[in-house]
């Protein structure tokens, strides 16, 4: 009968070869991740997806304070004249920001519209507080809510209103703002691999993807299940752009005023979307343990037997002194149509408690990962439990680390970039000779844009596959989200 | 030197008895906890009036989650519908809400409103989500932004946009909802008191001051330094009016689809205000130990001499362990201007070292709410500072329900009342008939206003000192921010 309802269960989900985009839907749907918000490309983010948001917002908050960032709060809504100040950033934004007219009844003076990214209410302050070397580097945190008003979402991976954190620093030189940036680039890259279980690649961004009104944008780009590309987390060196235009200036060491140097960088609620399609499979989510909801489960079995509850709650209480865990004490609702919830949930452990372990001072584990099940004995349970949950960890890393590597190609012959390009290829490695010819020309081509320049480059061949040219750098290609 | 500097300082802070409104504008900018925007009515929270809002939110969020909430997401824009649905809502809010009427350069094809409270959006969700008993109670939070374009503004007290919590519950019963109000409203009172160290009132709101919608809204009220009253947390019961206007049904256990009966709760950056009107001198501002964003400063004296920065670091990494402490080590300032530097800005406890405390092994230690100085033997230091913090907090909260409670009157005498209001009179406790002629006539008569019916009722006398009438309540009248 169990199987049975597993199979009920299962097939509520559509299957992810079968059709990506369902299974995406179905799978944030029907774990309670979240829902879609009556305003156009809005969503709700339930309890259970907020959740891993405030998980990953522990993991990554410690990491800026740990490198002498400090939160702030700026104001959501930004006077019209100052999108004007920066042309590149003005022409990249305007499209897509919101704008507010009227307070109650009343026309405003002067238009405002919602922060898309913050940077110019940001430098604005900034120039006010800046004013000697003494007061550099200058290194703030916001998370906080921004729109963007596209045309085509999808809830994590592209909506009008995200969450999402904007760091904003400024520095005396070039080389400390560079230092600030490619510093936060490894910390998201820490986020992503040691506490989401997800694989990146690192690199700098083309001139055709860079951040608006930046010098350089560096990103990390996870593979997705179906082989598509996710922009993780950028970082931008904004070189003195914002500092020129909106005049943040300090007096030197040396009695000189001088420009200041600035950077940014964001991660989103769309890494949530990340950890969906990197890891979950047709049963349903798998949750990262070290930013799981919750990380454990504990379900009694036979629960009306005599000690059986009692034993659980004793478990639930020992658990909670160094775990998220739930006890799932339920009335009315299967053994076995709790096993399937919890694993559509995606906790990475599931703990059964019954007469039999009771008798054998053990409790029954199941891991997401594996779909393992084995027992553990009562003595020593968390002490287990840690080293376990750090296994599950390790092996998603690895299904998925091994999951791109395969998906991933190395090819310097356009023809067969285009060839390969009417599915998704996954990730292409090519040379590319660094004009923005190219890279505009791969896009209308073939649907496929440059990834990035990573970091760890390979000299696959001397021309660029598109013109011939000499090339410049191997790139990563792919069809993105 | 160090007195002459320490005067100058302290000069560049109005005195609050001379000017209490300037005061509290020179503490929050001179401080560093807030600047103003260059936006209407809105601030920048800077990173140190941010701090004190992360505090605020762990030892609240931790309450919340203890008795079973789960934070969410809502959208902050709203389409103009919604509003139109529940009557006393809309009247209460829509002089008040930024109309969004345009996305790029298309106009919206219906207007959007920010969020001024999320009452409509979130019932909207909850008539779709809930279905039958067994999916209640829903007891939902949300940390966001909202914004009320209020024409008059004070950073803190009262900004067009601001930070806040806000909880959505529903439940089954009626006594069920009335639980989940005074439940909440308890744990306001527990941050006010045991952690912000800011003595509160609790108690019901006049239909008056009542929330726009609700069927009872509770209150807890501080009393500011200068007499004022604060409305520093509110918590409503809702009836079935929200459920009834956005229809929220549940299937019940009798098999009947009845109406839910909901709550909503919030508080919000206001209450930093609170913590400086509460608790400032004319020194600067001084924190309550437990949410403090920096509970200890080390300050290292003579420190080019031989083995003080070493040991001052020593301190500091012993102190890390237990309690926010910072490390001043920047050169080119005098100890007598960081002296005075970190009592502005409230810290808690000073721990100075230098040469001869290293001999002696100990610390000197200056408490910023007293101003006593005394040592401290290394040994055992950390449960020494825990202790004092401690003692720092309770004295904190007698001196704030001292000041109250000399500046709490009684009087039945509407001339006497009347006279008393020429000033800022503190609270008064009288007595009310319950109608709303009264509370209007008080209001245009005096600037006073009913703060709450308190639950801790005293029979001051029979009649309504504004009408004659029979009284039914004694209440708290007093003006307000």
């Amino acid at each position: 009968m169990e199987d049975k309802k597993q199979k009920k269960f299962v097939k509520e989900i559509t299957s992810k070869e079968e059709d990506f985009s369902q299974w995406y839907t179905d799978v944030i749907l029907k774990t309670d991740m979240v829902d879609y918000a009556p305003v156009r490309g809005c969503m709700v983010i339930k309890p259970y997806g907020y959740g891993v948001w405030e998980g990953i917002k522990d993991v990554t908050d410690r990491r800026f304070k740990e490198t002498g960032h400090k939160n702030a709060y700026f104001p959501l809504l930004i006077p019209e004249n100052f999108l004007q100040k920066e042309a590149d950033h003005f022409e990249g934004f305007a499209p897509e920001v919101l704008w507010v007219t009227h307070g109650g009844s009343e026309k405003l003076s002067e238009r405002l519209f919602i922060r898309p990214t913050s940077e110019t209410i940001i430098c604005t302050m900034y120039s006010k507080w800046i004013k000697s070397y003494r007061d550099l580097p200058v290194l703030m945190n916001q998370w906080c809510n921004v729109i963007r008003w596209e045309k085509t979402t999808r809830p994590f991976l592209r909506t009008a209103e995200f969450l999402w954190q904007e760091g904003h620093t400024v520095h005396e030189t070039y080389d400390e703002a560079q230092e600030e940036t490619l510093q936060m680039l490894e910390i998201y890259r820490e986020v992503a691999e040691d506490e989401l279980a997800m694989p990146v690649i690192l690199g700098e961004k083309s001139i055709g993807e860079r951040f608006a009104g930046a010098d350089k944008t560096y990103t990390m780009e996870a593979m997705m299940y179906d082989g598509k590309a996710l922009q993780a987390g950028t970082s931008h060196n904004l070189g003195q752009n914002f500092a020129k235009m909106f005049n943040i200036q300090f007096l030197d060491r040396d009695g000189k005023l001088k420009y200041g140097w600035s950077t940014s960088w964001g991660i989103s609620t769309r890494l949530i979307g990340g950890i969906i399609m990197v890891h979950g499979d047709n049963r349903g989510l798998k949750m990262p343990p070290r930013i799981a909801p919750i990380q454990v489960v504990v379900l009694p079995i036979a629960s009306h037997k005599e000690g059986v509850m009692d034993k659980a709650y004793e478990l639930f209480t020992q658990l909670k002194e160094d775990f998220r865990v739930e006890l799932d004490d339920r009335e009315g609702y299967s053994a076995g149509w709790k096993f399937n919830e919890w694993e559509m949930k995606g906790v990475p452990l599931r703990l059964e408690i019954g007469p039999r372990d009771i008798e054998k001072n053990q409790v029954t584990a199941v891991r997401r990962d594996t779909l393992e099940k084995f027992t553990l004995p009562l003595e020593g349970l968390n002490e287990k439990i840690a080293e376990i949950l750090d296994d599950i960890h390790d092996t998603m890393f690895k299904i998925a680390a091994n999951h791109r590597d395969e998906n991933t190609h190395e090819s310097i012959d356009y023809d067969e970039i285009k060839e390969m390009a009417k599915g998704i290829p996954g990730f292409i490695k090519t040379m590319w000779c660094g004009s923005e010819e190219c890279e505009e020309k791969l896009k209308s081509d073939t649907g496929l844009t440059i990834r990035c320049i990573p970091f760890e480059q390979k000299h696959l061949g001397d021309n660029c596959p598109i013109c011939g040219k000499e090339a410049k750098h191997m790139v990563y290609i792919a069809k993105a989200y």
